[in-house]
């Protein structure tokens, strides 16, 4: 079970926490009555998938006993031009260094991709998905 | 066009930033090599959907000149037991204080659900995801 906890602060601000108290601010763009004080929530998905991604491969390089000694990952995301503006296009580009064989960094990321990546399972599987309102 | 940067920092540890240099780091559990110094990206998507949602809500009980004075959102989600773990069902706890009429906050949530909500369409409809890589 993964439980995340949101509190509005005030504007278009929330607090965002998890269940070991890392904690950080979510705002939004000006242009829709935010105050850009923080990431917005749409591009957490992104951060999700990639960080999701990353992780693996990191993991999976590190028991090769890979020269690991940096990777950058960037995320670019086309959205559809109408409400609801659903992502429709995500080009994850994955930077490494030299010294990682090619047959290990696409070995990490076959095994994150098609095996262990739970938000790219996500993203291709739709969860089901339901609300319930409480007011006091 | 939708933008977030990742850079490896050690351990399973990255850090994250956006356009605007908004910035955190993101870990995962010790019980998986990680050191919990920050946000799993797992739970990322989790804090994408529900602050997408929680942002339009406000924003349009805002308009409507509700008197929101509280809103706190706990999402719980459950993931398959096997890799790769996806999240099969995701439940979105909203709590509202209760001078807010039921109908005003449940025609928000339903503009939302329906029309704005980008997470929510992406969760419905897989998005096109495509890798690149590089080294030097």
């Amino acid at each position: 079970m993964q439980k995340v906890f949101l509190k509005w602060i005030d504007g278009l601000r929330f607090a965002v926490s998890d269940e070991n108290k890392h904690s950080f601010i979510i705002d939004t763009k000006q242009e829709i009555g935010g105050n850009e004080t923080g990431f917005q929530p749409v591009d957490l998905l992104l951060v999700s998938l990639a960080g999701c991604m990353g992780l693996d491969m990191v993991s999976i390089l590190k028991k090769k006993r890979s020269d690991l000694k940096n990777m950058e990952i960037v995320v670019e995301a086309e959205r559809g031009p109408e409400h609801p503006k659903r992502y429709t296009h995500i080009t994850v580009k994955i930077k490494i260094n030299k010294e990682v064989a090619e047959v290990d960094y696409q070995r990490a990321f076959e095994l994150s991709h098609d095996k262990y990546c739970s938000i790219l399972a996500t993203l291709k599987t739709p969860p089901d998905i339901k609300f319930e309102f409480v007011t006091e």
